[in-house]
C-alpha cells in the first residue's frame, strides 16, 4: 500500500530556536509528516526537552548527527528525510552524513561554506539519486510563484534591469561596537568559524540572489561589492552591482543596519514589456504594470492567478498569508516529491519545482564572489 | 500528573471546508491539543473522510452532533472541548448539546439566530461551570491587542468617535441574479433558515462591530441601519450609523459588493488625544497618531509592543504573521483557560482574555437590531 | 478685435487670507485674466494695502461690495466678472449686487444660508444671462474628472454604493473647550451669524457631496444626519446615512476632530462592474478596480487618460500637480466661457462644464437638510 | 526708494516648451518678478509668439542670447538676472554671456558639459559680485528641506548609508530602436552635441547626486558607474556604487527604462539613530524613523515642521503643493537675494541658501566621473 505520510527528522531546531519553530510548524501544515527523530541542540538537556515534547521515542533522541544518520539510515522505519537547520558551519557535514546514510536532505542556507563543497553534496545526492532542498524560503510564497509564472509568460518581455533589496535595522547598534557582549548579532551568526565569511550577504543577501534568480530564470555574470563591517568581523552592509549572464544589470542592496526597515524583501524585475514588484512584508499582493498603463495590485486568491500557482494557495482572497505558509509551501514540494520517491514513482520535472542543489550551489558562490570583490577593492569579480 | 495536552472533537469543517480547516490547524499551532472526535459533515462520506484523515479512532467519528456530545460525554476519556464551526442554524442546538454534556465549547460566530437562545446558552454554561469561546478570528490578531492595550492605557484619550468598515466584492454578480443556480454566495449562506436573517452583516458586519468592542471596550446604545439586498433573499451591503452607550458616534459599513475591496476589515477609532487604524489585510501594523504629531506605523515584533501583547508574536518583527496565527492566538487563549480548569486550577481574569458568550450575545444583539431598524425604515434602534 | 484678457476684481481676500490668495494665483496660472478691482477686506487699512499690492487703481479699491458692483457695472472698463471669497454670510448679498449690476460671478461655497436665497440667485444670473461659477475646488483636480469620464462611459457599471469621507484633526482640542479664546475655529467660521448653521457639515461635508455628484451626476434624494457639536455652537463631527435619487445608499462621514487626518477628502464609487477612489491629498492618482481584477492605480499625464481630461494637464505624468492648479483648472473653465461671452461667441454646452448654480443650490440643500435630519432626532429628511 | 520687483528675463522657454512654463509660472508666484525680455526660441516666430504673449516690449524680444545680454546690459532698465532654460549646450555660452553684462544668472542644470567651464564661469560671477542659481528643482520641496534640517539637528546621526533612486518608464521603447524618428527621447536630448555626454545621468542621475548632497552636505568622492545605452547613443539606464568623502557609502540608480515608475526620485538616508525617506511623487510628506522607534510619516503644514522650513509653506497641511512650488521655492529665494543685491543690502550667508554654481559643479563632476567610470569598465572613479 502507498505511503500517506513521511517520516521525518531534524537536526537542530531545539524549543528556543526561532528557525526550528518555522519548519516544524511550516512542514506541519501539509499534514503529510511526521517527526520522530532528531538531534535539535549541542546541548543535551535542551535536544532532550525538545524531543520529549514532540513525544519523541527517547532512543531516537540523537546527541550528534553523525549517529543520528547512521542509526536512521540503519532502520527500517528510518526518517525518510531530514530537516537541517543548524548554523551555516554544519551544513555541509550534516548533509554530507544523511547523504550517506541513503537520507533525502532538506537544508537551511546558505548551503555550504565554500562551493567545492557545495558540488560535492551535489555529486553526492545524484549518485545516491537522493533529494536535496534548500531552505530559500521568501520563494516559497504565492506571489513569488505568480511572479516567475508571468516572467516566464513573457508577460514583461526580456529583462534589463534588477533592482533587489534586503534592509533591516535590527543590527544599527552593533556599528562601531567594541563590547562584544552588546552586540545585537547573536553570537554564532558573528562568529566567522559558525558563520562563514559573511554575515549580512550570507544571511540576507542570499534571499535577493534566489528570488531573482527563481523569478527570472537568470543567473550572475558577475559582481562588484562594497560591504561595510563598521569595526565587526563580518559585514553588516552590502551595496553591490551585478551582471547576469544575459547581459542585464542591477543592484542587490543588502544591510542590517538601515533603520526604519524591518525584513524588508524587495524585488523589482523591469522588462522590455513591463515590471513586477514583491515586498516581502506584504506578500499577498503583487504589483504589475504593462508599460505605458496603470500599476495592477494582484492578489494572492484571485481568479486571475495562475492556475498552476493557485493550487497552492491556502487561504481565499484577503486573508494574510504569512511566513509559516511560505515554509510549508515549501515543503509541500518537497515532501510530495520524496512521497512519491518512496512509493517508487516517477519523478517528472514538475515534481522537482523547489529550490534545490543547484540553487544552493549559485547561492554560495554568489557570496564567494561578493567577499572576494570586497576583499580585493570593490572590483568586479565572475560569480 | 498535570496534563499539558486537550482533547478536543470538531462540529462541522469537513476537508472541503475552507474554515474549518483553518480551525484545525490555528489550533494545532499551539501544540497543546489532540483532534480525537468529530462530526464534521452531515454528508456520511465527507464525515468519515474526514476523521480518517486525521487518524480518528472510526467509533468517534459521529453521524450526529447529538450522539457525539452523549458518547464523549460518557467517556473517561472524551474530549475537554469542541469546536463548532457550522452554518450559523446549528450553533445553538449543537453548542447545547455539548453544555449539556458537560464539554467546554468554542463556537463560530455569530452565535444563535435570537438573543434568547444566546442568553440560553449562557446561563447554561455558567450552570455548568463551562467555558465558552467566541470565534471572533480576526480579534485574535496581535496589532489588534495592541490598539486595545493603547486605548485602555489612555493613549488616544476619550473616544469620540468610531469608523469602522468591512468590504468585500466577491457577490457584486449577485446583484439582481435571478438564476439562483449561479448566485456567488454559498449555498447556505443565502438560505435564511440556515444562515438566519442577515448575510452581511451577520457574516462581516459583526466582525466590526466586535473589533471596535474588543479594542475600545464600549457598548452599542442604538443603530440605524439601512440594508440592500439587490434582489437576494439576504443582505449583501449594509452603511449603519451607531451610538454607543457612552455617546459616541460612529458609522460601521459592510458590504461584499463593494469592488476592489477583498476582505477589507478597516476600524478607526478616533479619540481626544490620538487616533488608531487597523487594517486586516495588512495584520501586522497598526497606525497610530496623537493630535499634531505625525502618524506613527507600529509594526508587531518591535521593543514597543506592549509586553503582554509581545507574549502573543509568534515571529519576529519583519516576518509576516496572518490568519492561521490569528486563529491559533484565540485558541491559545481558550485552550490555556480550558487546562487550566482541567488540571483543577483557579482561572483569573487574565485567563479569560478571549471573546467569550456576552461577546457572541452582542453580536447576536447588533445583527437583530440591524435587521429591525431596516425592516423599519431605517429608524433608530435599541440593541 | 476679440479680447484675450479679461479683467476681474475680487472680494475679500486680503492678503492674510489664505483661500483669497489661492483663488488669485489660481486664477493667474491661466495667464487671461488681469485683477483690477476688489474690496478685499472690511478693515480698510488690509484693503489698501492688498490692493496696492496688486497694483490697483486705488479708485478701484472699494470700501463695500455693494459700491463695488455699481461702480465697476458703470465703467466701459469695468470687471469682466467678479471673485467671491468672503465668509459665507456675504455670499447672497454680494453675489446678487454684482449680478443686479450684469457681472458674471465666481462666488466660494456654500453659496448662500438657504435654498431661497439661492433660488433667487439663480432666477437673477438666468435673467441677466450671466455665468455664476461655484468654488468646488477639488473638482478642479483632473482625476476628478477622469473618475467623471470613466462613470460616464459605465466602466464602473451601473452606481449602488457609495463612501465618502472628509477627516480632519486640526479642530480636536475645541472638543468641550469652553474658553472662546482658544478655539482653533476662526473666529468667523464659528459665529453661525456668519458661518450659518453649519460648521463642518457647510465646510468640508459639502465637498463630499459635490465631488460625488460631479463624479456621478447623482442627486441626493434624502440623509439621515448625526452631527456632533461637542459643546460648541456649530457642528464639527458628522456621520450620514445618504440615499440618491437612482436609489443607490452610501454614507457621508465629516470631521474635523478625526486625528490623523490633514485634508482628507476620499471619494469611493462602488458600481455592478468597477469602482474607482480618489483621495485628495493624493490627487495625482486615481484607483480603478473592475470587477474580478487587479486594482490599477491611474496616474495624470498617461496615454490611457481621456483626451478631454488630458487637456486640463498643466505638467508631465509623475510631476505633482496640486491646489494651486485644482483652482487653476476651475477658472479655465469659467474664464474660457466669460471670454466667449465678452467676445459674443455661442457657448455650447462644453463650455458650461464648470460647477455652477445649481450646484451651489444642491450644495445649500444639502446642508440644510443635514441640520433639519439632525435637529430633529437624526431622521430620515428630503433634500 | 528701494524696489520691491525685479525684472527678469528668458533664455529659451517658448510656449511650448514644458518646463519654460514651469519657469515662468513658479517665478511669477512669489509675485516679485516682471518678465521683460527674452530670447524665447532659435525660430523666430516661436519666440515672438511668447514674446507677445507676455507683452514684451517687441524690441526686448531677441534673437540671440549675445545680443539679448549686451542689449539689457546696457539698459538702465535693463534686467536684473536671466533665466536660462535652454537645452544643454548653450548654458555655458549663455551663462557666460549674462555674466559678462552684469547680469545675475539662474540656471538650469546641468550647469556645463565640463567642470572647467563650470570653474571658469564661478570664476566670472565672483568677479562680477553676481549671483548665480542653479535650477536643481526637487530641492525646492518644502519636506527636503525638512529633511535636511533633520539631518542637520543629528536627528538621524552619523549618516552611513545612502540609497538614491530616479525611475522612470518613458524612453522603454528606444531600447533597441533603430528607427530615429520614434523614439521617445527628444530630438535634443538624443544627440549627444546638445545633450551632452550623458542623457539618463545627466537629466535625471544628477537630481539624485544633489537631493543627497543638499540634504545631507555629503559630497561624493568616487563612484563606480554602469551605464546602459540599450543600442542607443546615449545612457537610458544607470546602476552606481557611491562612496562619499566620509567614508559612508550607497548606490544611485537612475532610470527611463524602468516600467512602473513615472517620474520617481526616492531618496532614502540611512543614519546611525535615524533614516529618512522623501519621495517626490508624494512631496508633501516624509518618513522618519528613529532606531527602535515606529516609523512616522511627517507632513508639510504641521507644528511640528521647523519654523525656518514652515516660512516656506504656502498652504496648509493637507492642502498639495506640487512642482510648481517647488519652482517657486527655488525662485523666492533667489530672488530675495538679488532683490536684496539690487537694493544695495549686505547678503548674509542664510540669503544665499539656495542651490548655486558650487551645485552645479558638483553635478557636472558626478556626471563626467559616471561617464569616465563606465568608458573605463565600470571601475571606481574619483568624482
Amino acid at each position: 500500500m502507498k505511503r500517506s505520510k513521511l517520516r521525518y527528522g531534524m537536526v537542530g531546531g531545539d524549543l528556543n530556536a526561532f528557525i526550528g519553530d518555522v519548519h516544524r510548524k511550516g512542514a506541519a501544515m501539509n499534514e503529510n509528516v511526521e517527526l520522530v527523530a532528531g538531534c535539535f541542540s549541542r546541548r543535551e538537556e535542551a535536544n532532550q526537552a525538545t524531543g520529549l515534547h514532540y513525544g519523541l521515542d527517547p532512543e531516537r533522541i540523537y546527541a550528534d548527527f553523525e549517529t543520528m544518520a547512521a542509526a536512521e539510515g540503519a532502520r527500517a522505519d528510518g526518517i525518510d528525510w531530514v530537516s537541517i537547520c543548524t548554523p551555516n558551519n554544519t551544513h555541509y557535514q550534516a548533509a554530507k552524513a544523511f547523504l550517506e546514510n541513503d537520507i533525502n536532505v532538506y537544508c537551511e542556507k546558505p548551503l555550504t561554506f565554500t562551493a567545492e563543497e557545495a558540488m560535492e553534496l551535489k555529486k553526492l545526492a545524484e549518485e545516491k539519486g537522493l533529494l536535496f532542498g534548500l531552505n530559500y524560503s521568501h520563494s516559497g510564497n504565492v506571489m513569488v510563484h505568480e511572479a516567475r509564472a508571468l516572467v516566464r509568460d513573457g508577460v514583461i518581455g526580456e529583462i534589463i534591469n534588477v533592482n533587489g533589496e534586503y534592509f533591516q535595522e535590527y543590527l544599527v547598534d552593533d556599528i562601531g561596537n567594541t563590547d562584544k557582549e552588546m552586540l545585537q548579532l547573536s553570537s554564532w551568526r558573528k562568529d566567522p568559524a559558525i558563520s562563514g565569511g559573511s554575515n549580512c550577504v550570507g544571511d540576507i543577501g542570499s534571499h535577493i540572489e534566489h528570488t531573482v534568480s527563481y523569478i527570472t530564470g537568470m543567473e550572475l555574470k558577475r559582481v562588484c561589492a562594497m560591504l561595510d563591517n563598521y569595526g565587526q568581523p563580518l559585514d553588516l552592509n552590502a551595496n553591490i552591482l551585478v551582471e547576469f549572464e544575459n547581459g542585464s544589470h542591477g543592484v542587490f542592496c543588502s544591510s542590517q543596519v538601515c533603520v526604519g526597515h524591518l525584513n524588508g524583501l524587495v524585488v523589482r524585475i523591469f522588462g522590455t514589456k513591463g515590471a513586477i514588484e514583491w515586498v516581502q512584508e506584504t506578500p499577498n499582493v503583487l504589483k504589475l504594470t504593462l508599460k505605458g498603463q496603470p500599476t495592477q495590485i494582484l492578489n494572492r486568491g484571485m481568479g486571475y492567478i495562475h492556475p498552476e500557482v493557485a493550487a497552492m494557495e491556502r487561504l481565499p482572497f484577503g486573508h494574510p498569508e504569512g511566513l509559516y505558509e511560505a515554509f510549508a509551501n515549501m515543503y509541500k514540494a518537497f515532501t510530495a516529491a520524496v512521497l512519491k520517491k518512496v512509493n517508487g514513482e516517477m519523478l517528472t520535472e514538475a515534481d522537482l519545482d523547489f529550490p534545490n542543489i543547484e540553487d544552493g550551489i549559485r547561492g554560495v558562490k554568489f557570496i564567494a564572489a561578493c567577499l572576494k570583490s570586497d576583499r580585493e577593492g570593490s572590483v568586479w569579480t565572475e560569480v
